[in-house]
């Protein structure tokens, strides 16, 4: 199979480092609990989204983030019994393309290059599979599905759902027979 | 239509820059005619190819190249009337990634961030038309394929080719009836 597999809150941690910043600029003690079934930008007050957003154009803030969970075992696994390609919609942020391909290298080493994919829109992509945490994403996508749970789609329910990488495994499984 | 188009030797002039720094560098007199039908490195004398390789590796390389013929004039009427992406399999060269978004955004700002992908392997690409350079790109497509013709690829002639942008339009044309 051809998998597709997003890059943010599917194999690397956005939130964690959001949190460490927001809570080192503004003293605060937010939690990853505070996100749930809310989009980040919608529980910060007012006068502190300019900040936030700040955080998405700061160099380093992409390279920062930590892989979840066993993503790292998990993809080296699929690896050996799939296509699997990288798939993220890093275009709006031109400063995050170099800092995402280092990334990769250094926690996902044996994802070729060929085998990465900064893009925009997702359902220009040919495979089988694609498992991202925007349900927009697996909406327009022309094959199976699999939404990787984040705080922000907790009451999402259109689509099958893994909440993390052994359940992922567990779904690929199931559908290869 | 959904069309997907590279990015060097297709819209952006790689062999001209390649050339004005060779030519500045080993005091030559290059021109594009000594590259017809064969690969750039296949006509650089073996001592020189590492200071080749290295242009690929400089800041501001990619960055520096001029856009091809009328190919803004023309990709911004295809813009109106079909689905335009720029597919480019840019990812071997991580420094050049925020180069080309930045030139894209100087030269063809009329394609929005969600319309530019940046890959290695094309054939994961689901549309339409690949226009291209590369000939091994065009075969692994699963649509229309047309060559654009690069001083490397003039003996190729297993695909529909167009010399220019003009050409390009009318191809377009042709297969839209």
């Amino acid at each position: 199979m051809t998998i597709f597999i997003d890059m943010d809150e599917v194999i690397a941690d956005a939130y964690e480092a959001f949190i460490t910043n927001y809570n080192t600029d503004f003293n605060e003690n937010l939690t990853i609990e505070d996100f749930k079934g809310a989009e980040a930008w919608e529980i910060i007050p007012q006068d502190r989204k300019k900040q936030m957003r700040k955080y998405l154009y700061t160099d380093g803030f992409f390279r920062s983030f930590k892989p979840i969970g066993n993503s790292q075992d998990v993809l080296e696994q699929l690896c050996k019994e799939h296509e699997v390609y990288i798939a993220s919609a890093a275009m709006e942020f031109p400063n995050s393309l170099k800092e995402k391909s280092d990334w990769l290298d250094e926690y996902f080493p044996f994802i070729h290059w060929k085998n990465r994919i900064l893009c925009g829109n997702k359902f220009i992509l040919k495979g089988d599979l694609l498992i991202d945490d925007r349900a927009y994403n697996l909406k327009a996508f022309n094959g199976h599905s699999l939404l990787f749970t984040s705080p922000h789609n907790i009451y999402e329910n259109s689509f099958p759902r893994a909440n993390n990488w052994d359940e992922a495994y567990q779904f690929i499984k199931s559908i290869e027979k």
